[in-house]
């Protein structure tokens, strides 16, 4: 780690690297996600899990238009943390690939081919000038011949497939909890109570059920990406004793008006 | 919050991170819409009312001039506050997203599609560079399948949507004002008067016929998009009590000649 | 208002915010304006009127070069402050503008939308790089309908209707005259009085007839815009005990060689 | 006036504006134009008169080769000061310009209608990026409809009509001396003459007939632009008293091998 | 080697020398390529081996989907060090070169062809401007006309051809252990011992079956390019003594959660 | 002449005036070509007469290769002065147009209009951005209606006209003796004698025919451009007492590895 | 010689010109030669002998890979010294015209139509923005109407012709033992043994058969460009007793594994 002066000599341009190899401009683009509220993914046996903090900042915001967990195809799911309009325009990329996917080959795209297609697509927005990096990480979870994948893009553009992961704030305690709390062969069903409470785990262990999404895709189902409704969402959440004692309180950092994450969830 | 020094590192830059994930041209943009006078919106049980502070810096501006309520299409109005000129950017884009989705789909445009479009507008402009962000804030609102929505795009390029809100000046005691008086199932005409009453908080309590403008959109009205008449806002003014004593005093800061926001409202 | 060397930070870059949201290349193309001499506009019962100070640097100059009063189509005329050169390049859009409507709709372009025209194409020196600001503010009169309009444009883009105003050198003082002196209802006639009383307010209350230009469009008249003769204005400026002893004297600051705002009248 | 750090930071990018609202490089092209030798127009009762400094700076140089008059077309002559190579440019400019109007139209092009084609060229080269301003002034004169017209083109991209002027070095003496000394009704015959006395205000009063070069063109000759011969300069100068006594001293300025201003005359 | 201040000056643009003729951002792409974990190359007598330390940050992430070995063609495989998404880049551009190839002249491509495809791509970004260098060190290995190759690519874009080799961290021990105990005439099966023998030596001469990766392509196998099992890798590897203890552990650095170089393997 | 602080300010972008209206980079170019070797235009009473000083670094190097003197057409020969590489660009440009003449109009190109082509492109690089000005200066010479005709472009882009000149270094000092030496009427012969003798000024009063080329084209003479062979010049040389004693003594400056006007002659 | 502070400030920007007219990217580059490994090229009676030093890092990497020599036509070899994929680029150019000029001409191409192609291809890289200069030198050597040629390129795009040179590291001293050694009329054998002496004293005076190649073209030769064995390089060092005793011993800065001319032989 180097000193304050040589720092600042690198961090400028979004193209060029640090004496030590570093790429100062995604490694910022990773605090952006960091301010981001978390997402959480789990792979299950049988399906995929996304829960997402949704937390409004005031309570006359509808909890609905917070955008983390969006539904990429019908096979295909994606939760973001960072920048929402970053990840937007992700979201619409992933979409337009599913249908020219579909459109090709006469199938659904595979969730690890739409997922390096993404990243693909981020890393020239860290290799060419002209525009920064995007400021966000998504979660790409589906099923891909019968099978639940998950998979996780970052700000460099590197895909990752994991068992279980969190992306955004509290990500380094939400690993350490799914590492110790996670285990192979978990029906959908646990992967949702899991994910719930990992999300807990950075509110106090407390969620209101208007202030999570959760989103599963299944293999059995033909119904593909489906998201939970706010009254499943409480039962579950009475369930395993993590329903928020006052359900309009709203997002800690959400009453300042110049709080400068305006723009995260 | 980093010190001067560092910040002045990041802030010229329009399409750069800052180290802790930061965007400042993005919140500059955000402290030229506090610039400029408030709008608000209102959703009410059957419709939707925008209303604006629009007072002119001179008795010999014609109030008519001051841009701040823009019919977008028969169905959708937007409130503005921040640059006038970048906000008819935006509405111009608006304008012609609602007709090509006329055109090609033969139904009205979704106000929560509209403001999507918007907001993805408005995000190339913070990470492809060569130009600078929308330094403007919208309240879209209009009727969508017979129901009211209210969004609000902000320069980051996020939509939101809200049960009532403010934009620009005082943002956040107005927005304190709504969370407090704010009720589900208000009237068109209860929401005019709430709407009134909000902006009427960053005036001494009094606003002059002239100095605002309410529009409303109604699900029962074949009409859409109807601005009110000065009359009519100057009884429901009078009635509530707002009514300024001078209808002619100028805008506070109107008659300093080098006013730094003589292209804001 | 900050330091000076925060400012020297943000005003460097033409499309780039000020931490205060402001953007300086916009406010400094203000300055520009102001280095300009004055003209004034005044919106009459049945007319608009447009006079300019056009004051020469020199005896030797052609009065009639110095171009302050434009004609952009039969019914609307445009006066200027600023950089000349820059006021050419958008009367010469105006003119475009206003033939593209007629022959488009075939019908004379209505005065607010040609002002609106000429505003957005203002705007778009103020947020997409590769030049800077049109350094200059016009007022755009005519008969629209039957009516008489009057319009302002600035640097920044933003459109405002007046009924009657200042642009260019001592803009404050010619304000507070006009909403003195401006009364609703004035004849035509009248109204060239006014202007004139107002542009001799910044010259120790005389004008020379060389020196000052006016123009005038009216709702009954076939001829549309028309420029009054130099006798037509020596008549009124003797009626008006207004005209300058020494017709010959040149403007106050055109003996200096090395004047700054040689390029401004 | 300011001082000179602030002078530094808004001189070094071509379209900015300064806090005051000055365009630096505009005002060093000025610079630019200073730097050249002097030209002169005069317009008479039945024509226009050019005459220009061409001394050289050898005995070894042609004086037919330093180009500071230039036939732009049979009716218009163009007298410049300041950089050669950019003089060339907006010649080149004027005589296609002059070409397309004669093609277009089946007439020669007004003197106005050119020198506003060229005032316009030169202003695109102050507003948008990726080229500095041309660093020289233009005399534009010749017959339109039978009369003399007389134009200067500033580096602002300015138009302005004179009945007599001068351009470039020690500009400031040379206009009050044609102030005092101009009258309208010259003949052609007499305003070479003032032309002259002129020019050798600032050569001590003397002028070589190879270092001066005059063009006229008149209303009654068929001939159209015509320069002036040695031998006639020389008989003209002689009467008048100017001629300088050692023909081939050169230019003050012509013998010093490192002058930086080899590129001007 | 030259002082700070100085470096500091070169580094900064991504084309432009050093006054030492060094290219800062060629060398500081090498750095990246460190940053990376090993891989490594051998050329044996029947075929050629490629090896990789693939260790997960995470037990919860997929090995599988750490992207260390690639298949470029049937017969070229490809192992990278450094920046992810950078490598897939290549591998893209690597793939559509051999499917060109394989069209236009109906053969295979050869290995020297092929690198030299990557490394003359690799070179334009290392001289014109507006991209940084690939952060990618790559060993592209195969069978041509009969005969192993091994190559290896580096962000000057230079092609090297080897015996063995090895890219990414600790390379300068790695290459003592490879000059030590490569022997010309290994057997693939010998190779793909000696590799992962290399391997260990930057583990503290232990693997995890998991976290290794093997693929091999012989000049007898039909099948081509060949990824080696986990279970296969652990036999051997227990042969060798080289078994980790305790396959679950994590990489020494994945447990930081801000870890730099989250993006490499 | 200003200080040293501000002339670092105005000479680092290559379009740019500074504030007394000079443009330093294209003054630095007249630098490049004062390290240049001196070239030398004679125009005689029949003819043109180009020399060059042209001697090499090292014996080894083939004198022919070093290119000072060039023929761009039958009838026009060309000097140079300054970055080799940079001539040769502005001679192919000659050629093309010269060919480009001949094709459209049937008759050999104008040396001087040739000229004014070159000058006109020169001009291009100092006012439009992306590209530095050329270093090199030219003698044009030629026959041009059976006149023998002589130019001077220079890195500004100016055309001069000279009956006898030197470019590179020691410009002055030759200038000065050509000053003096030369006279009009003087035979092609006798020219080629002034023009070595003016040679030798900057050479201890010595030449070596190695070290020094010669070309005329003569009115008479059918075959245009015409280089004088060694064996020519070393009998000029040795008559006119011009002739060095040791022809293999390498230039002045020539054993100096680290020379940085290696690529200047 | 200026100081340093001067230097800074012109040597960033890769096409604008020093105030002593230098272009210091152009310079820069010849130091990027120097770093390379030399090569030497001696013209010979009967052909032309080509010689490079290309000792490789590790007795791990293949001699042969070690780009030093490069067929470039039938009868044209080139020697690079420099960066490795820079050399490349030119040597493809090289080809391409190769290619080009014997389709359209039906013939080969000339030795110094080809070097003056690659000089002017490499000018544009010093004088045209976006890009930086090559970092390598070439010599060019073939046979050219029964004649044997020899050239030179620089970074600056200068070509030279000569008998013999060296370019590379101690570029000097080799010149020194070249200008003392050679002597017209040399066989190409000869020639072959004068390369090897000259490359042998910047290496202790011993050169290892796998670390030096050697290409020649001769006159009568219908194979044209052809390769020296290793076989016949050993016996050529044997008998001028250069044999280096131990052939594996790798370059002296081979094995500094942080070596920064890693992209050089």
């Amino acid at each position: 780690m180097q000193g304050q002066s040589q720092q600042q000599a690198y961090d400028r341009g979004i193209t060029i690297f640090s004496p030590d190899g570093r790429l100062y401009q995604v490694e910022y683009a990773r605090e952006a996600v960091k301010r981001g509220t978390a997402s959480v993914g789990v792979r299950a046996e049988d399906g995929v899990v996304l829960a997402a903090d949704k937390r409004a900042r005031s309570p006359l915001m509808e909890p609905a238009s917070i955008e983390k967990l969006h539904k990429a195809d019908d096979h295909v799911g994606v939760a973001s943390a960072g920048h929402v309009a970053d990840a937007r325009q992700l979201i619409d990329f992933a979409r337009r690939q599913a249908q020219v996917n579909q459109l090709r080959y006469g199938e659904p795209v595979g969730i690890e081919t739409l997922t390096k297609n993404i990243t693909d697509h981020i890393q020239q927005y860290t290799q060419v000038g002209g525009a920064r990096p995007f400021g966000v990480a998504l979660i790409v979870g589906g099923i891909e011949d019968g099978e639940p994948r998950l998979f996780e893009t970052d700000p460099s553009g590197t895909p990752y497939e994991w068992q279980a992961l969190s992306i955004g704030s509290d990500r380094s305690d939400l690993r350490d909890y799914l590492e110790e709390e996670y285990e192979a062969g978990l029906s959908t069903d646990e992967a949702v109570g899991l994910a719930l409470d990992t999300l807990a785990q950075s509110n106090d262990g407390e969620l209101a059920p208007d202030g999570v999404g959760v989103a599963t895709i299944t293999v059995d189902d033909d119904d593909g990406y489906t998201e939970r409704s706010n009254d499943e969402i409480e039962s579950i959440l009475d369930e395993r004793d993590l329903l928020a004692t006052d359900e309009d309180a709203p997002a800690e950092n959400g009453d300042a008006d110049d709080a400068t994450d305006a723009d995260e969830e």
